[in-house]
């Protein structure tokens, strides 16, 4: 049943296959009056461009947007935006070999199981290229965010075992890898490039940083900010964990320790992540992702077909060697719309 | 606005503060005609029970389900079900002194800045104490998913530091931690008391595994079953990190080892957590939840009251050292409901 | 699946079959700070309550609600509201006989058709029972409408046939019927006590009006205020037609007869009702229901039992003659939490 | 906040303004495999093509839709489909005129106050050009219930004062309103003539019938088949009064006159419309819609413009004189989208 739509307040429904004609999102619930123009989505879709890094797969899309409607006159006016960004460079003719095989580590064999027909094409609906609509309605909550000054930030905390050791966020845009170490980037090149070699691919960590994040923003009980932020974060496609603030090291620390003591006017610490009770607290809200290596390999891997008939497959088409740092922009849209939405429902627990 | 729903076809409301008169759940769109009565829920509510291991508070509440509606002659109706826990031994007294101020860690602050007033008794609608409605429900959902002959197990991982070496699934259910390995229960009891001792408390790790789930439970792409899991187990109140599968590890993997290569009729690994694009797979559903310590401790703590003005806590109250192995159950119920309501939305999938 | 739950921001979730243990209802995103207690619900469940008029039922329930959680010192506090209302002169003998039958006019053939069981006792969760819930959900709906000066009435336009001639509101108070023509209240009473001679049942019209309603509510497209209005009246029991403003007589008008010409200020005209393209427009707001007879007589009907095979039926059971006036306050009460959850709603259409 | 989205199962998203670049839909939740492509939706769209009556608009849209995504290989795959529709004949130099004035019947001046800003080109959001959307929604709504067998189909009862006098549903596709008695095709005619001549505009009844709909749809208590039903009608543009099964006249039956008795395997009469306690029982589905006149009319009208100044108005623009009968695929594609909607909802009542 129906399940590609996000949020209550601000929500985004995307659409499309990965070679399709074309893919897209429609934002229902942005406020009106707000600055909006292709250009500005344009920017949020060019950070999560292919062909930047090494790492990169060699599909070539311009990824441009076209508004169909919700602004006029430049603002929007409150009423559905449709953003659609055509696929040109779709090209099914490697997928054709393994339309009846199932790709380990990709959903194809799930699809099917669900479906009991599915869009071969370069992954379908399953391919990372939907979150291209991700990022454009990112960008559009993004523009709601401004008004109440929220940045959101990234960085690549580790790239295929290459960890940064220390975090400078103003190096994160200064390299292809948005990592905020700027003596591992080389280091993180010539990973990326040997594990290419060998065919194979390799994932990595990514934070997110939320400044200026009003107090109060998240919907007990079930709609906490940290239980919004985990569940569109997991709901990307290469990630398989979620950390919000000190997250896993939390287990191993004492009440003491992991507690923020409070003084006038900050917390002390910032092991909660910037969220209490599932409430934002004003401090900055903190997440990592874990994300495994892209599944796509053109090592030769053992799987099964249609029919259940055991045979090997060697991935061609045209892959990333890592979600990262494509996956970075995709990370920061996510937690654009949870906070838009967010800051909209806080906006109806008043009634004056 | 309305927050304490979760689920689309199988939709439980939870409602109730720790020291309110009650506590309870509506569960809407329970499928009629399953047995169901109060011993059932009472069997999944004596697990979350306090008082059972060194790590647990020392408030007793008997925690009696009383099924109000929804049932009839012994089965489900298809309407809502109604469990009412009443609360017998909430005590407010130890609370009355820190009424005004914030207690570090605790949603104290957040509840008010989002709320403008609050419940300071006993944490309000912050308290674990909400969780029981939830495990309440969860045996509801559980009740749904043995007719898929689904079960979901949990155990302890690691607690106050100390770590399982081995899972043994028979064993969880030998010792008062859950832990799946007995010959480091000894030393998790040693570290609950050497804590307590200290005025201090510890977090832990909860790993969840769903068995004989089938194939094709997940709805993309915002309600795939890693993200529906992953928010679920996030809006548990200590929980700081979720992990799916190899979680935070298949960062560090290539795609040569994170893959699970497909054989006929199964699988060779289990990286993916029995999900792959948000799907089940058929295989062995896996989660971890990564545990903060229990943020109530009697080492006296900096903080500001109301006002804002500085000064010092040391929590009384009733409190547990550590949120295992109480929450154990929690995890299990959410974990219950997720699958319970993905089972459902997926009848829906085919009309015919 | 789960269907009883009504709203977005302002959320009711009702509960409870006619011959349960109690009926009840969560009321969860009730903006926080606002004056409630007992007595102000008790006041609109008096309403409702059987045994006012000719028209009543004989079955006596004291229906005296218990707030079991969201409100701390007399104010709500944001969290969920759990309002219980107990049976107590549930008599389950007189449907005994009629327990494999399925009386005409009822949900019984339809109830089993759906969910495979029923509870039979009562029409169990279709009883009319269930809208004392509504009315108490109506009365904190009502509680956050104060804010803004939303009023909302009722009268009954015409009974058995019998139409008032002209609707003085300050004659609806006076009568059982909450008629607004005092010159036919007479006849009413005449009408209702003849036909309950005749073992018969009759329906009527009721209008609700919403005065100081602020310009704005309704989400287009599908979430008008005129669509939750239709939707939120068609939903009581015995309602068959929903009209707003002109409504049928509407058809039958040019357009220059029935568009509202606007004046400095004001409309010359409320055909409308209040509502243009879905949104209030700040005139009043105007509907209209046309409630059927009570389906329970006790005059022979021709039926079925669950096998198929036919017979006879005559009602006992304790009811009413007719639905109205009792279904006046549950009119009342749904009007009061559409215009909540929009009020709230409106809200978010704002970021700033 | 957002309010373009319908359905649970079977969620319908649409977007577009009248003069924007195109329109259309997101269907969410359609099951897979089902035939579909764009013939079939043409087919739909071209019964609500304007320029076929006396009565239609002079704008001429080839309203050709695309499906862009969700179907594979002739088939739908399950994952949403995004049907656009461009528009190709917008033409707002009429609208410039009256660009900061408020016409009078239409949402111009509740779009400002609930907004703040408009797209004034055609009426926007609010333009009855949105309804192409529904009826594109409808054709994909109705390739899941012709798996049912279930059938849904229209008649004009009335047009400006002029009653069908009997209902031959063989009729209606043979004249231009779908008037179900030719006797009176010509008398309509000549109302809609003369009335376009004074410059003004009519109103008209339309009745929707739904047959071999299957028992047991429908969700109590709040999603019930009937309240569903009135609320997708009430939301298209002109209806101000729905009515289902007998429906205002059932106020003037006794319960005898109005229940249906029931007999073996059938109904003796339809009063209920096919629904009892808000499920259907199997018997045709009937519902009937009171539309008002179109606003715009050339008759010259009062009103006052942005800032509040009283002034005249005569709507040039181009225009139906009735929103009869391109009003009727709409309808009939509102209760398609209710019925696919809970006929998928039906599955999830239960889990074998």
């Amino acid at each position: 049943m129906a399940g590609s739509s996000f949020g209550t307040c601000f929500r985004v429904t995307t659409w499309g296959e990965s070679h399709g004609k074309a893919i897209g999102v429609v934002v229902d619930g942005c406020p009106p009056g707000i600055p909006l123009d292709e250009a500005l989505i344009q920017t949020a879709l060019d950070k999560r461009k292919p062909g930047q890094t090494a790492a990169s797969t060699a599909r070539k899309e311009p990824d441009i947007p076209v508004i169909l409607s919700g602004v006029f006159e430049g603002v929007t006016t409150g009423t559905p935006i449709m953003i659609e960004i055509q696929n040109k460079d779709a090209d099914s003719r490697a997928y054709s070999d393994i339309a009846r095989l199932f790709r380990p580590g990709h959903g194809d064999i799930t699809y099917l199981a669900k479906y009991g027909v599915r869009d071969w094409r370069g992954g379908g609906r399953a391919s990372a290229r939907e979150t291209a609509a991700r990022v454009a309605a990112g960008a559009v909550a993004q523009a709601v965010l401004d008004s109440s000054g929220v940045e959101i930030k990234t960085c690549t905390l580790e790239l295929g075992g290459v960890k940064a050791r220390r975090i400078d966020w103003n190096e994160t845009e200064n390299n292809r890898f948005q990592c905020p170490d700027r003596d591992v980037v080389a280091e993180m090149e010539n990973r990326v490039k040997e594990v290419k070699k060998q065919g194979d691919s390799v994932g990595g960590v990514v934070e997110i940083r939320a400044v200026n994040v009003p107090a109060g923003l998240g919907e007990p009980v079930f709609d906490k900010l940290d239980a919004r932020l985990a569940g569109a974060l997991m709901g990307i496609g290469a990630v398989k964990a979620v950390e919000i603030g000190a997250g896993c090291e939390a287990a191993r620390m004492t009440g003491s320790e992991n507690n923020d003591q409070i003084l006038e006017g900050r917390f002390e610490t910032n092991n909660s992540g910037g969220i209490l009770a599932g409430i934002s607290n004003g401090d900055e809200i903190i997440a990592r992702v874990h994300v495994k290596p892209i599944p796509s390999i053109t090592k030769e891997q053992k799987t099964v077909d249609e029919n259940g008939k055991q045979t090997t497959l060697s991935t061609k088409g045209r892959h990333d060697v890592s979600a990262i740092p494509r996956i970075n922009p995709v990370c920061k849209a996510m937690v654009a719309i949870v906070l838009a939405d967010l800051l909209l429902r806080q906006k109806a627990v008043s009634c004056s």
